[in-house]
C-alpha cells in the first residue's frame, strides 16, 4: 500500500441541476457503448418522441392568493418570491424514475404555486405561520434529490402549494474544534460542506449517491446514509443538534453528544421529511479528513459467500470504510464502473467493494485485518484497479439515467434493509416480485441487486431494475414497484433503508410501524403543525 | 499482556434487595476502616437511632377499589395481586440516597397500594387498559434502581397507585446467532441476561453500576449507560427492537437494524420512562463475549491533561472499551477501589482506568495504540494493578452506601454530559454549586468527580458527594442538588446522562428541550395512556 492524497469529493462544484437531467451539466453522460449494446441486445430502441423542453411545459394557473402573495413578498422581498416558470418547473417533483418521465412528458401538475426562499430561521418560522393560517401547503425544499415522491405532497384541502427552498440558508455558522462539532445550515450543498470542513482538516464523511445534488437538510429530513457508513456512520449517527421551525415556532435539539434525557427526540426529527418543522440547521459530528484512501475488489464465487464475508468484517471487525457487495447479475452487467456498464466483466462471481480511509496506520491495520478475514472467507483478491474504478464512478451513476431514457430504456431503483438472517430470503422475494410483475409478455428484465450498507446484525439490499420504457412506462413500473413493496412487508424488512418513505412508500411504511405508531406521529404533527401544512401526504396519511 | 479469561459477570446470582440496603445480602460490606478514618475525621459521628424495619414501616391504607382488586385478580390470578407489608414496602420508591433516608425513616407515604405481577404482554395490556378505564395510576417496575425518583410518580387525581412489576417476564424467547440479536423480556435481571447469553458464547457488555440490580426493561426505558459504553456503546445502540404493551393496544418496532423507514421510533420509546407504555420485550443486538480483559490504571498530573488524553482517544482511537477518568479530589479519596476509599491513595495527580476487552488479537493492537496515545499525552502507567481493583470493585461502590449512612454520613451522586469543550466549565459550575450550597455553617464537603463516559464530541461527568447526614439531611442536600441542576441547565449541558428524568429532573428537563417538545412528548402520551394512568409526573409534568 502507498499511502496517497485522497481525491477529495470537496473539489465537487455546487451544480444547479436541470429540471430532469440529473448533475453537473458538464458531466453529463453519454451511454457508453456497451451500455448501447446491452440495450440493442434487449431489444430496446429509442421513442418517437423526445422530452419534453422544461420551457415549454405546461404549467397550472397560479393558485396563491393574492393577499398570501403579498405578504409572503412583504416578509421575504418579491425577488425571493417567484412564480416563474423557471423556478416552478425547477421544483416540480424530485429524481425517481417516475418523478422524471412526468416531467419528460411535459406533465408538471405537481409544481407549486410558488417558490419562497427565506434567508433565515425566523424568515422560515414566519412563512410557516403565514402559511399555516391561509392553509397554504409547503413543500420544504432542500436539495431535491427525492427518489421516493418527498416533494410530491397531496395538495387535496389546501388553498395553494408553495415549496419552500432553504438554499439561501447556506452558511457554516459554527465549528467547534475542541468538541469537532460544525453547525451547518440546512440549505449547505453536501459538496459546499465538505468544502468548507476541508478547508480546517475535517470530513463528514457522508457521500451518498445523491452527493452532487443533496443538501444537509435532506440528508437530515430523510435520514440519509452514504456510501461510506461502514467506517463514519449514518447521517443520524452524525446529528447531535438540531434547529426545527414549525409553524408553532422553533424546536431547538441536542445539548450533549447522548443522554438520558428522555426520548433522544433528534431521532423524532431525523427522518421525519420535513412533516413535523423544517430542519433550519444541523450540528453534526465531524471527522479528520483521512490521510489515506485505498479501495479494492474482491471477487467471491457467489453472493451467499460474499454475504458471509461481509458480514463477518460488520460482526467481529476490522471494519473497512466501504464495504459493498454486487450479486451475480449485477457484477455480470459490470455496474461497479460506469464507464463500462455491459461490458464482458470478470468471469462469474460476486464483486466486492472494500474502501479504506484514514490515518496510514489506522487503514494499514483494518486494511491487513480486513485482508486475513476476506481471504479466510473465500475471497479472491482483484487489486486496486476495480476499487478504484468503483471509487472514481461513484457518483457517475445517475448520470446514466438520462441517456438511457433517451435510448428507450427504463432504469429505476429500490432498497431495503434487514437482519442478516433474512437476507436471503429477502433477496428472493424482491427479486422474483420484480421479475415476475416486469417480466410478462415477453419483456426484457434485468434485477441486480447489492448490499450497500452493513450492520452488526444486518444489511440494506439496493435494487437496479432495467427494462424497456414502452408505450407506458409508469403503468408497467407502479404495478412492479408496488409488488415489490408488498414483497419487502411480507419479508418483514424495512420499506427503506435511506430513500426514505415520501408519498411512495407510505402505505408501506404505515403498515411496517402499525396504526399506534402512525397515530403517534399523527399527535406530534398535529401539535407542531395544526393546520397540517407540511408535506401533507408525505410519510403519514393525512387525517380523515 | 498474558491472555486471561475473563472473570464473567454472569457468575453474580439474581438477587431479591432488600428495601434500603443495595444489593446481594451476602455481599453487604462494613466500611472499611479507612474510609471510617475518614468520617471520623471530617467529624461525622452516627446518628442517635438507626433505621426504621422495614416490617415495622407504617403503610397508608390500601386505596385500592374492591372492583378493581377483583378483576385483577380474576386477569392475574389472586397470588399475582400482593397488598402485603413486604410486596408494597419492597415497591416503595427506587434507590436514590432520598428515596432510601424516607424509607429508613419509616416514609412508606409513595407506597403503592398493590403489586401485580403479569406474566404476559397480553396480560400487561390488560392490566393497563383496566387501570386506565379505573384511573389507577401504574407504576412500571423493572429493577427497581431508579435514582431519580422514576417509581415515585405523582399520586394528585388518581383513585389508587398499582405498581406494576415485570418480574415475571423473565425468558430470553429468541436469540438469531446469525443477525447476533437476542430478545429478551423486560424483567430479565442484567444478571440473568448475562448468563443466558453467556450459554451461547455471547454478552450483551452493558454493565451499569446498578448491574446487580437491573432489568433489561428498565435498561431501555431509562436510556442507560454502561461502564464499557467506549467499546460495547451504550443501551440505546444496543436496542434493535421493542414491543411496548399501551393502554391503547401494543407497538412493535425494529424490523431491520436502521432504516430511513421515518423518524427512529424506538428512541421515541427508549428513555421513556414508562410513561408513554410499558416496554415489554427488547430485541438487543449481542457480542462474543471477549477472551480477553486488561485494565490498567493511568496517572495525570491534573484532570485537565487527562480529559484532554481520554478525547484524543475518543474521537482518533484507538478506542479502549472502557475508559475513565477520577479527579484529584476523587482520586485523592481513593473511590476507584471500594475495599481502600479514604486510604492515602498515589500521590497527587488523576487516575484513569483503561479497560480493553476482546479477542486477544483485538485487545493487543487496541492497547499498544492507546498507550501509545496516553504516554504521549503525558499520562504515567500504572500497570495493571489498579485496574483489576477497579475492576474487581466496579459494582461494590453502592454496598458503601448503606454502612455510611449507618454511620451517619451522606452520600449521592448526580451525573450530566456535554460537549468536550464545555467540559471544564461544567465541571466547575457544578462543583462550585455543590460546595457552595452544602458547605456553608462548616459543614464538611467532598465534592468528588470522574468521566464516566465518553464520546467523539464531548463526554458525561459523574459526580460524588460526601458530606455529613445532620439532623435533616433531606432538607441540606434537596437545595443543593437543585443548585447543581440549575448550574448543569445554566452550562447548556444535559440534566442527566444515564439516571434518568424520573420526577427529580422533570422542571430541568422540561426547560432543556423547550415547551413545543414537552408538548409533542405529552401528545403521543395522550395518544397512547388518554387517562395519563402511566408513571403520572414521571419525566413530564401531568397536563394541565
Amino acid at each position: 500500500m502507498s499511502p496517497r492524497l485522497p481525491a477529495s469529493e470537496s473539489a465537487l462544484p455546487v451544480v444547479q441541476m436541470h429540471p430532469y437531467r440529473w448533475g453537473d451539466p458538464a458531466r453529463a453522460s453519454e451511454l457508453p457503448a456497451s451500455a448501447q449494446a446491452m440495450l440493442d441486445g434487449l431489444g430496446i430502441t429509442p421513442p418517437a418522441q423526445g422530452p419534453v423542453d422544461p420551457a415549454d411545459v405546461t404549467l397550472p394557473e397560479v393558485a396563491l392568493p393574492a393577499p398570501v402573495r403579498a405578504a409572503l413578498e412583504a416578509l421575504l422581498g418579491a425577488q425571493h418570491v417567484r412564480t416563474d416558470q423557471e423556478a416552478r418547473v425547477g421544483h416540480t417533483r424530485g429524481c425517481s424514475t417516475p418523478d422524471i418521465l412526468r416531467l419528460r412528458a411535459g406533465d408538471a401538475a405537481d409544481a407549486p404555486d410558488a417558490v419562497v426562499y427565506p434567508a433565515t430561521h425566523d424568515e422560515v418560522v414566519a412563512v410557516l405561520r403565514l402559511c399555516s393560517e391561509h392553509r397554504v401547503a409547503v413543500v420544504p425544499y432542500a436539495g431535491g434529490t427525492s427518489v421516493t415522491g418527498g416533494l410530491a405532497p397531496v395538495r387535496a384541502g389546501f388553498a395553494s402549494v408553495v415549496t419552500l427552498d432553504v438554499r439561501r440558508l447556506d452558511a457554516m455558522t459554527a465549528i467547534d474544534e475542541v468538541s469537532r462539532t460544525a453547525t451547518l445550515q440546512a440549505g449547505v450543498r453536501a459538496t459546499a460542506a465538505e468544502a468548507l470542513l476541508a478547508e480546517r482538516g475535517y470530513t463528514l464523511g457522508h457521500f451518498p449517491q445523491s452527493y452532487e445534488g443533496a443538501s444537509i437538510g435532506g440528508y437530515a429530513a430523510t435520514r440519509s446514509s452514504g456510501q461510506s457508513s461502514a467506517g463514519f456512520g449514518r447521517f443520524d449517527e452524525m446529528v447531535v443538534g438540531l434547529t426545527l421551525a414549525t409553524p408553532t415556532g422553533t424546536i431547538e435539539l441536542g445539548v450533549a453528544p447522548m443522554s438520558a434525557s428522555g426520548p433522544d427526540l433528534r431521532q423524532l426529527v431525523v427522518g421525519s421529511e420535513g412533516t413535523l418543522g423544517i430542519i433550519t440547521s444541523v450540528t453534526v459530528r465531524v471527522r479528520r479528513a483521512p490521510e489515506v484512501r485505498v479501495f479494492e475488489g474482491w471477487r467471491f464465487p457467489d453472493f451467499a459467500a460474499g454475504a458471509a464475508a461481509l458480514r463477518r468484517l460488520a460482526q467481529d471487525g476490522p471494519r473497512p470504510t466501504v464495504l459493498r457487495l454486487s450479486d451475480e447479475v449485477e457484477t455480470a452487467v459490470n455496474v461497479a464502473d460506469p464507464t463500462e456498464v455491459g461490458a464482458a466483466s470478470p468471469a462469474g462471481g460476486c464483486l466486492a467493494i472494500c474502501g479504506y480511509e484514514g490515518a496510514a496506520a489506522d487503514v494499514e491495520a483494518r486494511r491487513a485485518g480486513a485482508t486475513a478475514v476476506l481471504l479466510d472467507a473465500g475471497g479472491e483478491p482483484l487489486g486496486e484497479e476495480p476499487g478504484e474504478a468503483w471509487r472514481e464512478g461513484r457518483y457517475r451513476g445517475p448520470y446514466l439515467r438520462d441517456p438511457l431514457l433517451d435510448a428507450g430504456g427504463f432504469v429505476e431503483t429500490l432498497e431495503t434493509v434487514t437482519f442478516w438472517s433474512n437476507v436471503p430470503a429477502l433477496k428472493r422475494a424482491v427479486t422474483e416480485a420484480l421479475m415476475t410483475t416486469l417480466g410478462v409478455d415477453g419483456r426484457p428484465v434485468v434485477v441486480m441487486c447489492h448490499v450497500s450498507h452493513v450492520y452488526e446484525t444486518g444489511a440494506s439490499l439496493y435494487f437496479t431494475v432495467l427494462s424497456v420504457a414502452g408505450d407506458d412506462p409508469l403503468g408497467t413500473w407502479l404495478p412492479a414497484k408496488a409488488a415489490a413493496c408488498d414483497a419487502i412487508r411480507a419479508s418483514g424488512a424495512a420499506i427503506t433503508h435511506h430513500h426514505a418513505v415520501g408519498t411512495d412508500h407510505r402505505p408501506w411504511f404505515e403498515a411496517e410501524v402499525g396504526p399506534l405508531a402512525v397515530a403517534s406521529l399523527r399527535a406530534v404533527k398535529r401539535t407542531l403543525d395544526p393546520a397540517g401544512i407540511l408535506n401533507p401526504g408525505v410519510l403519514i396519511s393525512a387525517e380523515g
